[in-house]
């Protein structure tokens, strides 16, 4: 006899019972079924880059987390993103695509961080990109997409903040601030997290005078309704290109999401979002579950300059979205908005009575599988064993075939919830089924 | 400005143009989909696992071509199979599945083999399982499985061929060939690559008497339709237990087969079938294109005695099949059977003649989307460049929006296969497109 070794995942790994898994895989048919309806193309680069082309622009505490290692002559890295490689393709393939190229990847990426509850060394990314247009009407799709994906998850209300990076921008050089912008943009990202007190002291230490913090507090808690905000945002009085641009697309953001239907309690301008610090260019967005604030941000993106500044000498912008469904998926399921239930897809089991009905049996499963995904229990083994089988799955119904539904050419369909009997043929199991 | 660092993958690494992944997914989509009618549950399991457990049975080729890396205190490894994975899973999750437990994997693998043409470092593989079952009737449901994929991918007609490792064993027995069965099988399995001659001197080699190479040609070379080889396992009088187990097997997978509708003119039986040397224990498959032999076999597997051998004491039977679609469609590629061209999934693509019509475009496009896949082109350049796009991308409809449409409350819908140009409401369109 051989050796037993223990079964199990290296710490920081992750995967699911069967009944998680198909509903794991039911979000993820939605994310993709929307990314396909409004035009994205699958793409699927290799989970292994060279090191040199994925960390191209270097630095970062990302690179801490890379799965990284040497085979042959090749220093390899395990991907930490889609989007790094996403860059990597447009500018290797920049000649053969067509532009605005819109691709959408779901995949795994890898990043050896501390583990911890709900973040995970191996998670999916969703992502979508739009690669080669300026349009702010294209910014607007985003949340567009983002509403209909949230709205068939039904994991209650959401809430899309919508923000533009070239509002602060234009602001804090209005101000005199744009030497310190990264230190204030840090600042102002924490502000739901601390005191307004310790707002203003850490504004100050970056070298805020009094003037300058008041004006900034003044115009980072403009609230209202997004037209209020709007139209606040213009009496602000600050005459400079890039805050009026970023304004301009805010309003032809927000006209663009009333054209594609998406319900105005949705979207909401704030102007405290910042999505990090060097990245985004333009539009931000980041969404969040009304009933959920645990859960944090389950879908962000934003616009951005350049994507392939570290591969090509052609400057395309882009703008994008990612769904972190892996954490998404564990935090709603810790919270119990996320219920799996069946461990199989079958709505059927096909089981003969005895090995007599076996070849009747396997006629009638495959005229339901025209009809809907059956399994077929075909072990000769007692009845009420194969019923509870049945039961463990959760499959809704039972076909059975013992020697009177064999000699009548009929079967009999139990209802594995009600407990219900039911002679008839399988045509007519087809049509209920498909009913 | 940044250094460009040269985009580009590392060798053996695969990624494909946008048309050739739509065709790949939609290859991917009928293998998941013919998968899941069978009652197969998904299963996505890490792409890394400790090496001392997914080493457990260790030694062979296959250990040479592992990526290994150490990260911490962790010596990892990225998965080479999605087998070694599933017996893992079914070991450390065995008291919580059901049994029969069915599952299907599609995934990619990594092995650092020798780069090749049509060999990939990473690839797909796309695999069921049924674990916990003895019965030859699930073991007929794999052919059944492989006829309807293949019916659908539509590459010309195919050819499954089946054998039964136990008669082959027990025919081995009775010769008094058992000690020398590992080399008379590899020896066998060359047979449709060597000469006659070179293969009797082989077997005399591997220390066949004269006698036992007669008998063993005799048997190897049985030929004709299923029943009539059946037949002739029955006649030609071995009275070794697995043998006849193994012909029994043979027969009810038959049977099984007829009950199933799959077409007889698929199935061959096969007696040189062996499908690897010490794996498998009973039903063997082999599949492969009538018209593309170079091809090779493009999905095999077969029945094993003890999955979970290297993790549990428990031991369970398994049976189950892989297709390796990214070899297989780079070898259809090559040929010319799989011919990509939809750069994009949409069917149509909206777009207004101006900027004035954006949000009646918008619109529009939103009724679409209830019915297919739409791409929007609204960035503000002139219509020939939008129909030029519409052209490049394969999309068979556009739907325009100028003044007098928007005048008018309906659409210009252009066939991009014809030129021809039709004005309609949407609602005329959705019709047309759900036609």
């Amino acid at each position: 006899m051989s050796k037993i070794t223990t079964p199990r995942l290296p710490s920081g790994f992750n995967e699911y019972l069967p009944a998680e898994q198909i509903e794991f895989n039911r979000l993820l048919g939605i994310i993709r079924t929307v990314y396909e309806r409004y035009g994205f193309a699958p793409l699927d680069t290799p989970d292994i880059e060279l090191s040199e082309v994925l960390l191209a622009k270097g630095g970062g505490e990302t690179e801490k987390q890379i799965y990284r290692f040497e085979r042959g002559k090749n220093d390899l890295s395990l991907r930490f993103d889609l989007t790094v490689p996403l860059a990597r393709y447009v500018a290797q393939h920049q000649g053969e695509l067509a532009f605005p190229f819109r691709r959408y990847q779901i995949g795994k990426v890898h990043r050896a961080e501390r583990a911890q509850a709900g973040r995970f060394r191996e998670f999916y990314q969703c992502d979508i990109d739009v690669i080669g247009s300026d349009s702010s009407v294209v910014d607007a799709e985003f949340p567009a997409i983002i509403n209909e994906i949230f709205e068939q998850f039904d994991f209650g209300e959401f809430t899309i903040r919508i923000n533009n990076r070239k509002v602060l921008n234009g602001f804090f050089e209005e101000l005199g601030l744009s030497a310190a912008a990264t230190d204030v943009l840090r600042i102002i990202d924490k502000i739901e997290k601390i005191s307004r007190g310790d707002l203003v002291a850490e504004l100050h230490d970056a070298g805020c005078s009094g003037e300058q913090v008041a004006r900034l507090l003044e115009f980072i808690t403009i609230q209202g309704e997004n037209d209020e905000i709007l139209h606040k945002l213009e009496m602000v009085g600050i005459n400079n290109e890039q805050f009026q641009a970023g304004a301009r697309e805010l309003h032809e953001v927000l006209t663009a999401l009333r054209a594609m239907h998406v319900p105005e309690r949705r979207v909401k301008l704030d102007l405290t979002i910042t999505r990090g610090l060097d990245y985004y260019t333009g539009t931000v967005y980041e969404t969040s579950l009304n009933d959920h604030s645990e859960v944090g941000s389950v879908c962000s993106g934003g616009r951005y300059d350049n994507l392939t500044a570290n591969y090509s000498k052609r400057s395309l912008p882009g703008v994008g979205i990612s769904i972190g469904l892996s954490r998404l998926f564990y935090k709603l399921r810790e919270a119990g908005i996320i219920k799996p239930a069946q461990q199989t897809l079958a709505r059927v089991m096909v089981a003969p009575l005895s090995p007599v009905q076996l070849a009747r049996a396997l006629d009638a499963a495959h005229e339901l599988r025209a009809v809907c995904p059956v399994i077929t229990y075909v072990d000769d083994v007692a009845i009420g064993k194969k019923l509870k089988y049945a039961d463990k799955l959760g499959v809704r119904y039972a076909v059975l075939i013992g020697e009177d539904e064999a000699a009548a050419g009929d079967v009999t369909l139990k209802d594995m919830q009600t407990g219900e009997n039911r002679r008839m043929p399988v045509r007519n199991v087809c049509d209920l089924l498909q009913a």
